[in-house]
């Protein structure tokens, strides 16, 4: 006897889905993920259609019974999945009326899989995005609490991975502070986009039920339905947004990375990782690997290929539903287990970073740190700016001949250049005195750090 | 006589620049779209730092006064733009210097390149954000009346591209508006990201002079200042916000663009475009070719591409500015120049279009479009809906094979599938029916596309 | 007590891994997916170190053996992977340990994991590579028989999807024919990029045992060992050139999807798809949907995200081997299995659609498909074209205005556009004596694309 | 008067285009940088017409002399483009009519601008293509002699950017020379599938005229005509696979660039780059920055936007010519542009990058470098691998913390992690035992260098 046809969609239809079509189209082994949120949002919609009079209140409960005994089963591992059934929502309705009869059948009046999946998809995003606010948060705090203790640790300062000045460890901790505030704020903006309900829209135009689609977005805590059907059900811009925004975090993360592997390089020797975030060789015996930050970096590719992917997914699609979207889920469900935990290891790793603070203050006191410092010096003693940055430029170009860094000049030396100079050059050429005077809102002066990680801090606890 | 060395740089080089290098790295020929800005920082700057004691007022009027003189040439088209100067800020500066003497040199104090470059930027984006949400705004205008004189058009709805049920031509034009909606306010969230000021971060730690960051803030209407020096000048998260925001908009128009060919071609035949928007064939010369919405759906993939490049630019960068970061300027100018005549051949196209109405209504009325109706109309006499669905299933099946919509069915046809019919189906059956059923928020009944429609007139005017 | 550290690298180290990190860095669960050809590179090279002397010939015919039995074990699904065990290498090295005794630890002399796993994928980069090409072949076959059988049936050719020329169905589907051509041209190049050897690289550096990389290279049927060892443990080349390759294929199948989802409209109506490769609708009974195409085009943009992935993540990656490179993996298998199961639909499924010739014959009539043959045809009258073109425009203008295509004009008609016109004009206006007109190799004469099908036949034969 | 409408598709239109979509969707500002090739293309066409009775040859030498006299005032700088005329092919035909009257118009004859636009960026594509290659040649070439000059410059190899094992300086260069000998490889197989001849293809479907495609194919050094014409107008394959071919190009130059960022540092300090390929800072005098390495590592995000741009273009496009295909152009040049600048600059640089010696050693002698040869030795004393492994990580833990490499302990100390360590463990503990041992093919011995070095010269002598 040949496979009878699908029973969702069959009476159409006159032979049965090729088998391998059936196992290429079924989204079934990847959105069992939303399991949870499509039975809440089942109980919400049974529970608005008893409101209105389309169910009974005994139909409704015996579907409320049968969806959280179904939960349960799930959670416990005795569901039986099955591709015939194609998605998460065939496979939770066919399971419904299997245990509840005929009443079951009743669950889908007034909505299709198409507003169905949008809605599940849209709360399965916010649990997500409120996950990764909060392990953002923590990285933050880490972050913040290091920063207090490194304010006055002096490292050189880099542009163009040059030696720029010196500047306080903490206050390069507090830069990638501020990448993370950025990142939390546009979760928080995609948040709110993605909270809002498309239930109701049904196939594309609504439905003939007289549903209560205020109540229902109530009763899944969100904030509003949907002004639009043809657009609830095609809509998948929240799913662009938050990988948008999840590219940007990692694309942070992946300076951090670079940065911990430069630091932990034997060539920089700026910081210990610890022993149990880092792996060895199995062919070299010395080596110790950074290799969490490693594979953090490599993974940031991984994300923006996800964006493209999403992006690539809408370019072009007429209204209102097409398959295509089902392609949706895979890259985002990827996208936050990746990027999940990658703000994981860090939150847990930061902190028991160790800075080597003499050797990074030996690098500080090594190419010329202090010369902005020099030239700014001139600048006081009335020598115009672009003047003074040439009469430095002559000092450093000496002392690259000579093998001396500036602090290490005698005056003489100094006043080659420039005749002004005296006794006093030499408070602004030490490295306290040079981080120090960048004493502003914004400054790497110790001072500044404390107070800006104070002002950080605040803002954490204001979430 | 050899060249001497670049004078912003050269006192520690001992050759000049490699000439091909030269014009290989320098950035005059596109940053130099933002002189207006460039000129607009430095007079905020000039101002603070003579309120701070840095500068006499005497030198902040010379400079205030050499710069508006600039500002005038380069608009005049008398301005020599030099790429030896390598960018705008240093071909404005010594220009400044040429005309009112050694006073030029002191505007640099206290600042850098780096800090200027990235409030430059800041404020030319702000500006273009601005022009972008009006852009927007106009074209949603556009959207929002046409749809109300087409509330009540109906035309097939679509899903896969197969007939699926009567919409209204208004329902979709909003469709379309709520996607501009959700891009006006992303456009927005970006602009507070990006509305903050570096200037002051100097070269990458701050400055020694005591400058006032607030006060330069307020004078460029920034909402503040930046908090961390070293995030301030290698930050770029605001460019990679506003082109994943500008994708999303280019998204969009890209799916009307679709649906605007398809709709022109003689197989849909719904609308009519204006010929001015059109173009023809060199060799075909019946050909009236939708060209405006294929291009706009080809350069959606070149907003794409340039948020893949600002995104793997900045991937895995050290702290603080590196020479990387001159590569976001031709993506970001390219991304506005585009996504803004995008908009506003969308904006001023939109409004002419004209809906072919008996075509779009003899069109919805094949395809089994109010089959649902049929469905929803045997679950109101008691039939379970996975149970009507198939009933309704045999049914076009049938149609299928005989060539008849379910309208042209005869009674006795129908009550082959579902004795529960009576002569009242026939009600549900009329697409005027179909559509006027869908009758709640969101739905596609002229009532709610006119109401949709109000309340999308009243958010623009909140704006 | 505490988990003993990682038995691979443990020495150096003073903690153990953490749990979770471990979990994160973990490859086993992808990349067990090589497990037959991990071990058939450990069989070459063994039986190489027994070959120069670094294992005895009952070393070796032990470790295959041993080898031989996990092979067995696995495919069996008696095999218990281990993410203590980190990757697919180190399970089954200390599977044959366990199995082999302490020669089972001989087995790694003179390798790295890093020129072991690039070995690996190699190998398995081959393998599915001629996978693809074969499934390339199989749809390309199925394509050239059904243009033969098509080859003159009359259909409309599109530009601007508007209406151009009548082709023959035959014509377009050769079209697609090409395309894979070079699909398939496309993946040899890469495979002989791909079939090289890295094994002897060793770690980074080669090794000091007496190594005979040419045997090895000849045993696993690589084309020659790798150049450079360095080079050899970090090149990811193949997998960018491979994913590059298969992204053209994509967005080749998502023309061919976006020219079935067209043509299976109700507005088109050209073609039926079989029903087991189309699926319908939870809500709308009447639906046949046209999943396949739609799902492959969505995949589409899932490839080119990939592609992305994996340039980003070789992006500014220094030498040698950095736990990055980890993230090809996910990628490529996952290109490989959309690649593979969107090309097998498509070959499964091309044989089997069905044109509806009359309508397409009836849309070609329509469209003043034929205007470009009366320009010819005054061309040929001794009208220069660019006016000759200017005159069908007029008589095209007063057709729009009459509702008559130009072969159902009158030569009265006719001739006040252009006086030399006379009653041979109607011979060219006919659809047949268009397509046979266009009667030179790569034209859609339906002669022609009989010699192009013969010679498209003889392209698969000679492959 | 009211602008008349185009003369190229004018009689069917009833307005003249919108001044603003005239500007938005012409090309000319950007292809008339292929007027060469056009022009080219026009001259084989005007050839082979005449050979086939269609001009006659007095017609072809007007058509000829008078292209060459545009080409010339082309190249005077004396041509007026006029964006009215859209491109680059009707600004040019215009010329042409203007210069020799009525005969002008009969140019294109049997071609559409669809097959001439293909045919002029397949021209165009092939010579760059050509220039590409002798610019990678060119870099090779440096690299090589530098690789033969640094064959036995000892420098520390690093994986995850930590101390591996020592490495030649000549065979990290020779790394860099196999991925350019890939990139090579690539562009010549994707000038193969470029240069093939669409022209004849007509708009889409081939020409009524007895065209002889052969015969311009042969005049214009194409391999072949192309087989379809439906293809030929729509194909952009060539232009995806250079951008791809070009994004592993640029990937790699960031992977060098990244290197000699790595190496100028002051931590590094491996190599000095020559001054005149360098910058200096506006407000730190002392820096000497490695713009170079740093803008090309920038550039590379560029290149890959550009091949998203092309691929997401072309996803989902119904055949045959649309006029999102303009939107190939810009990408492709901006590609050419700065690959082609990339090239030039390394190949310019490199060979006059100087090695620091010393600290080169130096930094290998640290760090433990010869730990596998210490593991190798133990191996040959009859120690299993993964033991001998065990045993050398041992010892290196006791390295780090009494700060001793392995060869300054004593051999008592040695002896502590394994009895069977003799006298004779120092010569494999020298850096240069180290890497003479590594003496196959690939490996890092100075005399595998110099051999490697020689084939690789030989392969570009074979080119």
């Amino acid at each position: 006897m040949s496979q009878p046809t699908n029973s969702a969609w069959g009476g159409r239809f006159s032979e049965a889905t090729d088998a391998f079509v059936q196992r290429f189209t079924a989204s079934v082994e990847f959105d069992q993920r939303m399991y949870a949120q499509d039975i809440q949002g089942s109980v919400a919609h049974a529970t608005m259609l008893a409101k209105v009079g389309v169910l009974t209140e005994q139909e409704r409960d015996d579907i409320i019974q049968g969806l959280t005994e179904i939960k349960a089963d799930i959670e416990a591992g005795n569901f039986e999945w099955s591709i015939e059934l194609e998605d998460v929502h065939m496979n939770i309705e066919a399971a419904l009326t299997k245990k509840i009869g005929i009443t079951g059948k009743k669950l889908h009046t007034g909505r299709s899989r198409n507003d169905q999946v949008a809605t599940d998809i849209r709360l399965y995003m916010r649990d997500e995005i409120d996950h990764l606010s909060s392990e953002i948060t923590r990285l933050q705090s880490g972050l913040i609490e290091l920063a207090e203790k490194e304010a006055d640790t002096i490292m050189p300062g880099f542009t163009h991975l040059q030696t720029a000045q010196p500047v306080t460890f903490g206050h390069h901790l507090l830069a990638w502070n501020e990448m993370l505030e950025r990142d939390y704020a546009r979760l928080q903006d995609c948040r709110k986009r993605t909270n809002i309900m498309p239930l109701g829209a049904a196939a594309l135009a609504g439905t003939t039920y007289p549903i209560d689609r205020e109540m229902t977005a109530e009763l899944l805590g969100f904030d509003a339905p949907t002004e639009n059907s043809l657009d609830s059900v095609s809509d998948r811009d929240f799913a662009i947004e938050f990988t948008a925004a999840a590219s940007t975090i990692m694309m942070h993360l992946s300076r951090f990375s670079e940065e911990l592997v430069l630091w932990a390089s034997a060539q920089f020797n700026f910081i210990d990782l610890p022993d149990r975030f880092c792996t060895g060789s199995s062919i070299m015996p010395q080596k110790k690997n950074p290799d969490v930050p490693e594979l953090v970096r490599g993974k940031a590719g991984r994300i923006f290929g996800h964006l493209i992917s999403l992006l690539t997914l809408m370019k072009s699609q007429p209204l209102a539903y097409n398959k295509d979207n089902q392609e949706d889920k895979e890259p985002l469900f990827d996208t936050i287990d990746n990027v999940s935990g990658s703000l994981r290891s860090f939150a847990d790793m930061m902190p028991h970073v160790k800075s080597n603070k003499e050797v990074m203050r030996e690098a500080a006191l090594r190419g010329f740190s202090t010369a902005t410092d020099l030239a700014d010096y001139l600048v006081r003693k009335g020598v115009a700016f672009r003047d003074s940055h040439e009469i430095v430029g002559s000092a450093v170009g000496y002392g690259v001949k000579t093998g001396k860094d500036l602090g290490e000049m005698s005056l003489e030396e100094l006043q080659q250049f420039g005749e002004m100079i005296t006794e006093d050059v030499f408070d602004v050429l030490t490295l306290e005195g040079s981080v120090s005077a960048r004493d502003h809102l914004g400054g790497t002066a110790p001072k500044q750090v404390l107070a800006a990680a104070k002002r950080a801090k605040e803002r954490l606890a204001n979430r």
